[in-house]
């Protein structure tokens, strides 16, 4: 490696350090820390932001990536670890650098104020006392919109903050052609019934934990390079590949949500446990698509965890822990019911891409101003009925559920349902290269899964794009049908109907 | 408050925040990483460390301290805050200043490098092989004294990290006569026989923390700005004042390791907890001292703890978890046997004292090159033997027991016993103005103790020096006598014997 390739590396490691100090400090803000730690929280972790984007937009940063970029020889198309940390770091620095820093503080300060008052409105289902805090974020992306030119639409400027390079006309067509698939299954599906009373039954939070240990141990998780904590809203962290935080909830009278929420964030751990060591203290030693990231979480809870094959190692678990035998198929289709709900976390793999088109729609219209803010509730209620056939009761089951518009994250939500398209490419693959994966899965030998998935995803950090890493991966961008024939094949299973 | 002053608050509270991260990130090493983070997290610590040290050191810290320190009217007796933050900051910061940031690296590399080898010295109790190790940490201690002049001999300027202002000969004078009042009482006591049966009963883990909880409760923990964990080598931290975290151990044979180190963190806790909201996010906001810190851990451990009118709330606590009765006098006796012992962290009151002073006069005859490395086994046995009139078995039980040599903390022993003796002074003035103090302890009210110890000493966090602290609360400079008549006092109602 050249000299200035280290100097640079040497300069990127400490911003690294900052930021992973910054990720051990909000782990401990949401699982170990006392109530009344968070004023001092909140200063110590807006100080190491500040230090942390102060050392990365600095012209010192500016240097050594010139120096760094003149001392390799290689091509546009060279993938080195050392070619794509050029590329990358160059892009994030001249985005970053921006970004006047007062509207950055601007930013943080109102997503933390906004969070606040939206939780307050949502606790009285109080979308007007809500407006001028979400008025004022949206002001501020356009702002934030502003300091950028040279693209197609202002959204895209917000979607490649959760995806970069992803385009909002790319995720406009595919989330059309999902919608057209999607309504029609719901319609199809949501009015018959299925069992499943099995995840309604009494379990109790202690043999849960048992349950989700022997579950998550399974997937990957270690002693030596894990933790799994309780929180309140669940989330998967990591300081270096060596040091994997995740999280869940438990609730007595629902085990999926602790189960399959455990699953999920195993699966962003696992992702980020997989990235290459020669990445690590370096900016593409985190995965910085969300699309990919979520990817690798449903593909783990929904794909694996509520598939047939790997039910068949569940029942035996969850009916020791119930002390009574539990019907795999019973499991099965419990786990994978469709439902209409007003909830976008509490939905089924169906349902869940809806919840998302809607958001997807929604946060274009109000960053174009083809809705305003105060007639946000109805435009969402038309939708929910058009698409769910549901009426919304209050806006808290409604517009106001999630916490993101009022944390000024904007251009988030689609890399959810991105994820899911992506999950479903990925298992078509999977089964094309390893036709016996379903047996191992059934086997609850999830190894060769996993190491599938470091192999073609995770190792490679965030050298690529999304759609750099899909053609590398798959040799296609991101395409709906295998997500939709995942779906069906699964639900004709679940139903006794042909879809 | 002046422009000026608000500027360098501004920046000292920055550098606070990087201090506080750096906490947050030892507590989770100490207590919840899991064993392969350690070296990301050693990486993340030693970047803080850096910035918090470029920070502070900077030019632009003395540009704030001059133009902060124009802009005060105040005499050199000022005591208000903004007074004593631009004095003590500025000692400090000249102090900083003065090693080389080279020296500062080498030094934290060898503290690590030593702990390590140290470790494995210890489990094979081989001195040679730490011997190495010892004589660079040596010779970085002198480089570092080097840095400095204008002292009266080399030791001053390590014990003043560890207690600024501290002098070398007031401490020779305070340990001599310390330790002609202890070795005879060692003499007269160690022989006799005490039954401490009680404290060597099998007690469950999970029964202990019960107890543990409810005394530290008593003591003022509360969960909305504490937490307690396990950890191996027991600590107490904070990050502000409101959000105190102390770590215990647990030994199902003898529970007096688990509850009176509980009590001894949750005493350093009160401290961190007691410090003026006005000094949070300031270096005042952190007791410097570790003397006075220790006198507060002692106070609470030893003095309350166990003392006769606290085991009269303990010993119906402890049985109330053990299934059965405990006299609070067979408690008392128990707890304060004394006992010729080669460990130091499991030595009770009397002989603990004289731990310290060997620890003391070994560590300035290595500095002066009085003692060679090679003969400090030697030198540390025939003192054991003198003091204790104790044969060393092996030098893990001897001069390998403690980890501080190995991380270069050389001039830290003696602040240990400072500690004591300043807790027998606080003791007597206390009695003096609360009449009523052994009615309260013995009532389980603790309050008027805490609120006393917050009044005179918490509140203050680092404004003042030992002595300058101890000249205002008692008018006097730490003596030797109120310790050594509290201990004998105790002792007599142990022993049945006048001392």
């Amino acid at each position: 490696m050249s000299d200035e390739l280290q100097k640079l590396r040497q300069h990127l490691a400490q911003i690294e350090d900052v930021h992973n100090a910054a990720q051990v400090l909000g782990w401990d803000q949401h699982t170990m820390m006392p109530r009344r730690g968070a004023e001092a929280r909140s200063e110590a972790l807006a100080t190491l932001e500040w230090i942390g984007h102060d050392m990365f937009v600095s012209d010192q940063t500016g240097r050594l990536l010139e120096a760094a970029a003149a001392s390799l020889n290689g091509t546009p198309e060279d993938s080195s670890d050392e070619a794509r940390l050029v590329t990358v770091t160059q892009r994030r620095w001249e985005k970053a650098r921006r970004v006047p820093s007062d509207l950055a503080a601007e930013i943080a300060r109102a997503s933390s104020v906004g969070q606040e008052a939206w939780a307050q409105a949502r606790a009285n289902s109080d979308f007007a006392a809500f407006v001028p805090y979400l008025k004022h974020n949206m002001e501020l992306a356009r702002r934030y919109v502003d300091c950028f030119d040279g693209y197609e639409c202002a959204y895209d400027v917000l979607l490649d903050d959760y995806d970069p390079g992803m385009r909002t006309s790319k995720v406009a067509a595919l989330f059309d052609q999902l919608k057209s698939e999607l309504v029609p299954l719901v319609a199809t599906l949501a009015d018959r019934d299925v069992d499943d009373s099995l995840v309604h039954t009494e379990f109790q939070v202690d043999k849960q934990r048992r349950l989700v240990d022997d579950v998550v141990r399974r997937m990957g998780f270690n002693r030596d390079c894990w933790r799994l904590d309780d929180t309140v809203h669940p989330f998967a962290t990591s300081f270096g590949s060596h040091d994997v935080r995740i999280t869940t909830r438990w609730d007595e009278a629902f085990f999926p949500s602790a189960l399959y929420g455990a699953m999920h964030e195993c699966g962003h751990g696992l992702y980020e446990a997989g990235i290459a060591d020669s990445l690590q203290r370096t900016p593409l030693g985190r995965a910085e698509s969300l699309s990919l990231h979520e990817s690798q979480s449903r593909l783990w809870e929904n794909m694996v965890g509520r598939g047939r094959p790997f039910c068949g190692v569940l029942a035996p678990l969850v009916g020791e822990q119930l002390g009574r035998k539990v019907d795999p198929e019973a499991l099965f289709k419990a786990v994978n019911r469709v439902q209409r709900s007003h909830v976008r976390v509490e939905a089924d793999e169906v349902t869940y891409g809806l919840h998302i088109v809607l958001r997807f729609e929604l946060e274009q219209e109000l960053i174009d101003g083809r809705v305003a803010i105060e007639e946000l509730p109805q435009a969402w209620n038309a939708r929910m009925k058009e698409y769910l056939d549901l009426d919304v009761p209050d806006d808290a089951l409604g517009v106001l559920q999630d916490v993101h518009w009022s944390a000024g994250l904007i251009g988030y939500f689609p890399t959810y349902s991105l994820g899911n398209l992506i999950a479903g490419q990925l298992w078509e693959r999977i089964h094309a290269d390893l036709p016996d994966i379903d047996q191992s899965v059934a086997g609850s030998d999830l190894a060769p899964l996993r190491e599938w998935l470091r192999e073609h995803i995770h190792r490679h950090g965030s050298k690529f794009s999304t759609s750099e890493l899909m053609e590398r991966t798959l040799g296609s961008d991101i395409v709906v049908a295998p997500f939709v024939s995942y779906l069906k094949q699964k639900l004709t299973g679940v139903y006794g109907v042909e879809l």
